[in-house]
């Protein structure tokens, strides 16, 4: 069994990997933290882990922490990357898993406008889906990799769907435009006003619009790393996500324009051989479209498209749970892989529906 | 008092326009129709409406139904085509006000391709806040009309968003997309599936992609009206909803490239000046971004906007009320001015919240 | 036009309230404060509220206060009875109306058992259609008061179902039990986790349970104003509500023992004949239930009814808009008869359905 | 492995069980029979079934039924029994299993009373946990049994909620109320204007009041079993349903007045006794109380509990997920006992939440 502790467990994010940990067969979950619940029963916090029994939070302890086989990092990003350094240091051969932001950008201006504070060296890009320019997915990166770090849901959300047909040159790389459905736990557990329910039921508001959203160049990285040229010039996204009232998910409906020559049948069928063999990408039959109650409880990512002839757009639709394919079931699915393991041990394909 | 009919009084639209004209201080609520309805108390459908006290649906009865000053037609498209016609006959100074898609699309083949029968002759399009290549705006056209049409509630949120930007040359006429987060009511109350309470609660699912929304070509009408050159060369817009789980209401996420030389200052001075004296469309300060729950209950369309300057595309974000000004809002705003009334007489600007 | 200030004007009472008054025919809303918000736009913090402009938060000044006919306190209780002391030594004759609790326990013992601190004097109770022992009903009390208590939200949605049967001895005053599902706006826009969306979206949840729900000894106060006796001896109410995900409403499940010799008619009867003239109170015909989204967005209690014949117990459902009769109506509706206005100006009976 | 097949499998029960199967370590999923639905593709129904890949629907052919280790029929009552007649009689070793209620009353008034139609002899019930008058519970019946039922998922609700609190004789059987919030899935798929989303989303409404639900003669067979004298007389459950806009789960909030000389205490040792060690009840810690969003896609019950000293009433609020513990999750849960498996086996007890 490995051994694994989640730091900054009392969050959304952290519960979802404790939970995913704790189910699965070849994982054990050890040493959660948080620090403003440090002694405190985990249930009272996360009263859907009926497994965990009497566990409590523990505060942060190096010894304690590298004393385990793999760590995982839940934490806000700017917050991560040094403790990252430190368990590094600690003990080198530790497997790190980060569920934030710090580790996923390459570009230090990137990162530099959209969050600022230290650049920390990326880590293994945990997206074992994502067709690389190569002809490979990026598991092949991740086979051994001790170094982990999660996408971010949303840009999972956009980068799967339209991955493959930026490698097959069947749309262009200029003037994507991704406007997401999603759900407030995306945001996480902060005591925000906009996030009280009073103001999320009966709501539709979005938010970060004018391209300020920090999962753009992300989005821009993964797929200029599907890009047969792997460059990203001439790219551009527009992202706006939208917060709706439902608990879980992510609706994407990412439009680009195609290129010459193709058909509805011809996107469909990229998206088809792509990810004919992935066990978590769920292409449907040409006409369908997803939703994100589906997906729910699940790591799949579910697929629709359509070509509108008018416009010469193509519209890929994306459907995804965001704490699980969108961040913890990300990150157990590259640790299968990491670790070598079956990639789908301990995650669920079927959804919870309705 | 001006005595209003409402046919096919029993779905959504119908019951909101008899809401409305049941506390407007100038209307007064006549007979209400519903076919498999006949005979039964209103309230049974619509329990909210505790003003109607007793009142029944009747059936159709064209020798009562032109007996009253105006005429309501709450139909599906398709169904109240052919009854203007007859009501029309009956009795031509009747004041008719179409809920319903039959008279919006000036172009027949328009009309073929996305809905199909027969095309009847367009009544004078209710949406007064629409701004016209001549620089007046829709609401000259409404004086004195007789004959009216209620716009498409997506198209509302569509139009009312981009026109002011159209007219001004501000953005580009091709390669618009709009995203729409869209409650559930806005399809009415067929007994379908994918309407069901457990389909939608905790999901987001896109619909009608690639084109085939009946509201693209209604939009593309009325930004063509709204453009200098009057034409709709060169424009495409790429439309898709999303429905979600919410009551009332439409999130439009419009995006569209900007010509040389804009800034968001620009733009947002362009809707300001527009917009600034309309009673019911609140341009919100710039950097704000509105929600459904804002205007849920009223008849205001709430307005942010946003310039990515990596994309050059401007987002335009809208917000109302599928039922009220969407729909039944529309309906009463334009009627007033045809017959002369204060523009806001029984309508409401501010929401209901949270 | 009657001068209104509202103190605390940031929350969802305060926001409903404002919303009300600004709307009023009779009513001119003035001074807004919001001792954490001074100086904001009003605007920024409820959207909604179109028509206040470009109105901003002020601090408490109580000569400002003063200067106006009335103002309202929508402060947490405990906060407003030393307000309430301050404004009425200011200028006696002010019109004072108290959102919060601090007035509306007669009995220091449970004032001290249910919310400690500081007991203030009891203002008029604010639940016109409240039948009292005498025969006449709560409204003859408020007849020209200047000092106004708006009830609970979920005492208003308890006590008016029962209150005509305890009068009439239908019912034994003895184990009423009353569970209600609850819109988390009830508890008002604290930044507290368990009001979060994502805690709150897609779960019911109980909370309050084992007596210890602050509305216990208003709705025995209520019940035993009502009962021929006057005396609440003998009288015990096991009230639980269910936070469930809407944004507003309260459904109260309201049940009791029949007193033997009573038929689901005699209590039916005795609902309609108490309420007949009501113009808020809407009983449904025999058999029919109400559900809370018919009553979102007006001043109406709708009642429902049904005799247990195995159990012997009735049960009446009452469904109500929290913030509205539950809160802000109550206020305005009593206002209007203190002020020998008509008592439904500028509220509505019809709701915003669906 | 043990090949089972579902008849009726396109519902929301039927769904919900073939997911549970097809993640089942020791079970298979055979046909799945759905009348209207035959040859249709099982995805189309249900999207979120990943897993069963182009399975399509079949109608029911005995012969083929009959080929499978178990059946299991996910019809509406008075479907049912019949089929499970004719199947026993095809092959009197198949094991068969009933979601609906058709084998669940053993008294044929309460059966005429409350359902009307054919009564038919009862099968074993398939609730694991309840504690018998014996000092057993349901799974010593449960072992072997070839013939067993569902209980209903209200009846679950109420039932693990007060049955230990009945045998050990600290409640009072008279006079028991119990209100439910509850997620419209457990009416079903059905096309019913009450079910749409509009009509539920914001709302919340009773039904069924007056003692006509069908889940009372159940709970008082359930509770009688309990009792140590094992009969039902003196005993009376008034129990209210109110849907409530959640996709999943029932929160039963139920009240019994306490024998005299109990005390909080004494009643949670009696619940945490009672349910130490079952792996599907979670009794919490004194003073904390369940959500329905911590039991979502799990087995588990939770229970919390109160007394309030003023009414002595005790207070035993439960949180169940309808489709899962509540019908099919209770299924599979007794197929594993009565196969002899383990009991948890293909069984979560960990919601996922939020």
């Amino acid at each position: 069994m490995t051994r694994i502790a989640v730091v900054g467990a009392s969050g959304y994010a952290g519960g979802e990997i404790a939970r995913l940990i704790s189910s699965h067969p070849h994982f054990e979950l050890g040493t959660l933290t948080a620090d403003r619940n440090e002694g405190r029963p985990v249930r009272q916090v996360h009263p859907h882990l009926r497994t965990l029994g009497d566990q409590t939070f523990s505060g942060i302890d190096i010894d304690v922490l590298s004393a385990h086989d793999v760590v995982v990092l839940a934490l806000p990003h700017g917050h991560s990357g040094a403790l990252g350094e430190t368990l590094a240091h600690a003990r080198p051969e530790l497997t790190l898993v980060d569920l934030g932001a710090d580790r996923r950008l390459n570009d230090p201006e990137a990162w530099e406008r959209y969050y600022g504070g230290t650049h920390y060296d990326p880590w293994v890009y945990g997206m074992p889906e994502l067709v690389l320019a190569d002809g490979q997915t990026q598991r092949s990166r991740l086979a051994g990799a001790t170094r982990i770090v999660a996408p971010g849901c949303n840009a999972t959300a956009v980068t799967l769907a339209l991955a493959p047909l930026i490698r097959a040159g069947q749309i262009e790389p200029a003037d994507i435009v991704s406007t997401l459905s999603v759900a407030p736990s995306g945001a996480g557990r902060a005591l925000k006003e906009e996030l009280l329910a009073s103001e999320r039921l009966s709501s539709a508001a979005a938010y970060a619009v004018a391209g300020s959203h920090r999962h753009i160049p992300e989005v821009i990285q993964n797929l200029s790393n599907a890009r047969v040229s792997g460059v990203s010039e001439g790219m551009s996204v527009s992202l706006t996500p939208v917060l709706v009232p439902m608990s879980r998910g992510i609706l994407a409906v990412n439009t680009a324009r195609v290129a010459p020559g193709n058909t509805g049948k011809t996107l469909h069928d990229t998206l088809v051989q792509s990810y004919g063999s992935e066990a978590f990408i769920d292409v449907l039959p040409d006409g369908e479209l997803p939703g994100t109650g589906s997906v729910l409880g699940s790591n799949t990512v579910a697929l629709g498209i359509g070509l509108d002839p008018a416009t010469q757009r193509v519209t890929v639709v994306s459907a995804i749970d965001n704490l699980y394919k969108g961040t913890a079931g990300a990150a157990v699915q590259s640790l299968n892989i990491a670790l070598g393991l079956e990639e789908t041990a301990g995650l669920e394909s079927n959804g919870v529906a309705p």
